[in-house]
C-alpha cells in the first residue's frame, strides 16, 4: 500500500538544466519517499489520495539561507545602508527577542515559506531550541545552525552549539539536520573560526557562514588579516568540512577557485543584496568555475519575503542584464538553483528533485490563472509569471503541510495574533544594547 | 447621496515621495470622483457601501506601457535575444492574430491587471477597434495608441489611427483617451514620424513611442541619421506634443536634457529590459534632470506579467544595486512611479492619487497575510512583500471591477476558454510572414 497517491498532476522535472513535464501523472509516496511516478496508478493501492488535476507538481523549493524568525522585523529597517541596518536598527532590536518570540517568528516565517512552496530551509539564528520546536511542529525540513559570535561568552556559545548538534542532528527521521554556524569572519576571530571548524570535524557535520557580503568587508579583511574573507575561512579549516557560504558577493578569481576546490557552496540572496545595495555574487562566473550556487531569502528584515521563486526570478533577470545576454541563466538552470542546487548546497541527498527514490518534498502549483495562461511553457509560467499564492498544496517528507491553501500543521490565525501582540515590545530601544557590532571601519566606507 | 462609500480602509497617501496612512477612514465616491475621505462618514448618505476593514486602500496602479493582447504569447519566446525574439518568433506569430484574437487577448491581460490592482493602462497595439471594445466592457481606464509602422500601407495606417482618435478620444466619460502610436524610429521613417507628429498636433493629442531600447539601435541611428533616436524623434516634431517614450534605456546626457526640456515622459519596463538583457533606463539620472519616469509592463511575451508593483520593486532593487546605495529610490518615491508619476506621464489629471477631487480609481489590498505581517510599515509591505493576489477589490471611475477577488466585468472562465482554444492556431508559423522586420544591422551587433 502507498501512503499517499497524488493523482493526475503535470509533473515538472529538470534534467541537466532542461525542464520537461510528464502530463497527468500520478505520484505514489511510501515511507516519506516517492516510489512511483506513472499515469493511472490504481487508487486502490493507496491509503490516501490527493487530486491534482490541472496542477503543476514541482520539486519542493529549497531556501539555502534564512534567518526565519526575522519575519518579526519585516519592514522596520527600510531604505538604509547596511551599517545603519545592523548597528542602528536590527542588532539593537534583536536584544529584545526572547526564545518565545523566536518561536512565534519562526512559525510565521515557516508559514510563509510553506505557502510559497518552500519545503526545506537552511536557518541560521540564535535561540535554536525554540526554532527546532517550530520546525518539528510545522513539518518543515530544515538544516539548522546556531549562530556563534566572538565575545566573552564564545566558549559557552560553542559548547551550546555542539550540544545542539548532538541532540538534534538527524532528528525526526532525518528531517532535521544541524551544522555549525559561525556568523562571519568579521564577527568571529580566526581562533574562534578554527575552534568551530574543529568542532564540526569532530561531530561530522558542516558549517554555514556569511562571507564577503560587501566590498568594505573584503577591504577590512585584507587590512586586518592580509587576505580575503574566503581565505580567512579556508585558513581556519572551515572548508575542510561541508561548507555553505551566504552572499559571497565580492570575490576575486582566486577566491572563486578556492571555493570550487573545496566544494564550498554559495547561497545567493539577490533581493537582500540588491535592496541593501551591497552587490550580488557573480553567479555565472562561479557556476563556470564549478561552484554550486543556490538561493536563499536571508531574513525578512532585509528581504521582506521568504519567496524562493522570487529570488530565482530576480537572479536570472539580474544576470541577463549584467551579461547583456538574454540566453544566460535559462529557465531550467534558474529553477535548478532553487531546487537541485539547493540540495547539493546543503549536501542533502534525495531532495530538490521529483523522481522515484527521492524524498517526497513537493508543491502543487495552480496554473489556470489569468497571469499564467495561456500555458505555452509551464516552466516559464512557474519562474516568470506565478506568484507564491499560486502554490496550492505542499508535501514534505510525504506529509501534507498545506492543502488547497490551508495550512495543516501551523495555526496561522494564532501565529498572526501572537506576532501582533509582540510588535510594540520588540520595537522598543534598550539604550545602547546590541547583539553584536558591525565593524566601524566598514561603516565608514 | 454618495454613489459608493468604502468603509474603514487604511488609506495610503503619498505626498512628496513620503507615504502615510490614514487609519480606518471612509472614502466617499460620487460621479466617478472621490468627494470625501474621513473617519465615520454616515453610511446612510450612500447608495452602496463596501466594507474595507483591515484593507489598505491605495491609488490604482498605472501601467504606462503595455501591449496587453500579447498575453496570448506569454512564454513562447523565452531566453532568446531581442533580434530572435522579434524576427524569429513574435513578429511572425503576430501575423496569425485576428481582431477577435486581440479582443480575447486584451480581456485576458486586463483581467490580470485588474487582479493586480492596475486601474489604467497605456496600450500600444494594432486591431485597436477590438481593444477598445475590451476596454469598454472591462471598465478599465486606458490611453490607447494604434501602432504605426512604415511600409506600403503607411498612409492607410495613419488615416486609420486618425479616425480612431476622432472616434474614441474622451469616450466613456473620458475613461478612454487616444494618442498617436508611431512604433519607433527604427521601424518608422523620419518622414512618417513627421506626419504622425503633424497629425497629433492637429488632433490635439499626444504620442506614445518606443525609443532607444538597445545600444545597437542607438548605433544604427547614429550611422543612418547622424543623431540618436531621441534626436530623431525630436527633429520630427514628436516632442512638440505630449510625448510618452517607452524603454529609453540607452541615452546620453544630451538625450536626457532633450527629454527634460520637452517634458517627454519615460515608461521604464524593467522586467522586460532585464529579461532581454538590453539595458534599463538610468532612472535616477533622468529623475534628477527632471524627466518624469513611470512604470510599464510591456507585453507579456517579454514581461510575462502585467504586475506593476513587481515592476516598481524590480526598478528600486536594481537602482539600489547600481548606485551601491540602499537609500536611493526609497519606498515612497518608488510607489509614486507606479501611481502619480504614471498620471503625469499620461498627462492625465486626477488619477494616481487618493485624495478628494481625484477620479475614484483605487485598489484595496489585504495585509493580514503571513508574508506581510507584522505590519510595521504598510508602504514597505505593499512594495516589498505583497503579491498581486493580495489585491482584494478594485474600483475604476467609481465602479467596482473586482470584489473579494471576483471580477465583476470580465467573464474570466470564458476568457480562459477562448484563449486556450486559440493557442494551437496562434503558434503555427506562416512561412516567412512577419508584421515587421527588426533591422539586420542591429541583429548583427
Amino acid at each position: 500500500m502507498y501512503d499517499l497517491l497524488v493523482q493526475r498532476a503535470d509533473v515538472l522535472q529538470i534534467a541537466n538544466g532542461v525542464p520537461s513535464v510528464l502530463p497527468q501523472h500520478d505520484i505514489a509516496i511510501t515511507d516519506r519517499r516517492i516510489v512511483a511516478i506513472a499515469p493511472d496508478i490504481s487508487p486502490g493501492l493507496a491509503r490516501e489520495t490527493l487530486a491534482a488535476d490541472g496542477l503543476l507538481a514541482i520539486p519542493g523549493l529549497i531556501n539555502s539561507h534564512s534567518h526565519t524568525a526575522m519575519s518579526l522585523f519585516r519592514g522596520v529597517a527600510e531604505d538604509v545602508p547596511i551599517e545603519e541596518w545592523f548597528n542602528g536598527i536590527i542588532w539593537p532590536l534583536e536584544t529584545n527577542l526572547t526564545p518565545e518570540d523566536v518561536y512565534w517568528g519562526t512559525l510565521l516565517g515557516l508559514a510563509e515559506m510553506i505557502e510559497a512552496g518552500v519545503t526545506c530551509v537552511a536557518d541560521h539564528y540564535f535561540a535554536m531550541d525554540a526554532i527546532v520546536q517550530a520546525v518539528q511542529e510545522s513539518g518543515m525540513r530544515a538544516l539548522l545552525a546556531w549562530t556563534i559570535f566572538s565575545g566573552a561568552d564564545e566558549h559557552e556559545q560553542l559548547s551550546q552549539a555542539r550540544q545542539f548538534v548532538e541532540q538534534w542532528h538527524g532528528a525526526e527521521a532525518d528531517r532535521i539536520r544541524v551544522w555549525m554556524g559561525p556568523h562571519s569572519p568579521y564577527t568571529c576571530t580566526p581562533s574562534l573560526l578554527r575552534r568551530v571548524a574543529q568542532t564540526a570535524r569532530e561531530l561530522g557535520v558542516g558549517i554555514h557562514i556569511h562571507l564577503s557580503e560587501t566590498a568594505a568587508q573584503v577591504a577590512q579583511s585584507l587590512a586586518t588579516h592580509g587576505c580575503s574573507p574566503v581565505s580567512v575561512a579556508r585558513n581556519a579549516g572551515l572548508f575542510d568540512v561541508p561548507a555553505l557560504a551566504a552572499h559571497v558577493a565580492h570575490v576575486s578569481p582566486e577566491d572563486i577557485a578556492t571555493l570550487a576546490a573545496h566544494g564550498v557552496a554559495v547561497a545567493v540572496t539577490p533581493k537582500t543584496e540588491m535592496k541593501l545595495g551591497i552587490g550580488v555574487a557573480p553567479t555565472l562566473a562561479m557556476r563556470e568555475a564549478g561552484v554550486t550556487v543556490a538561493l536563499g531569502s536571508d531574513g525578512a528584515a532585509s528581504n521582506n519575503t521568504y519567496d524562493i521563486l522570487e529570488s530565482a526570478r530576480l537572479l536570472a533577470l539580474l544576470e541577463k542584464l549584467r551579461q547583456s545576454d538574454a540566453r544566460c541563466m535559462p529557465i531550467g538552470t534558474t529553477l535548478e538553483l532553487a531546487t537541485g542546487a539547493g540540495a547539493r548546497a546543503l549536501q542533502w541527498d534525495g531532495i530538490g528533485v521529483l523522481q522515484v527514490g527521492a524524498r517526497a518534498d513537493l508543491a502543487l502549483v495552480q496554473c489556470a490563472t489569468a497571469h499564467t495562461q495561456p500555458l505555452h511553457n509551464p516552466a516559464a509560467a512557474l519562474l516568470y509569471s506565478s506568484q507564491a499564492a499560486d502554490v496550492d498544496t505542499v508535501i514534505v517528507d510525504g506529509r501534507i503541510l498545506m492543502h488547497r491553501r490551508t495550512l495543516l500543521t501551523i495555526d496561522k490565525p494564532r501565529v498572526l495574533r501572537e506576532v501582533a501582540a509582540r510588535i510594540e515590545r520588540l520595537t522598543q530601544r534598550q539604550g545602547e544594547r546590541r547583539i553584536a557590532t558591525y565593524p566601524e571601519a566598514q561603516a565608514s566606507r
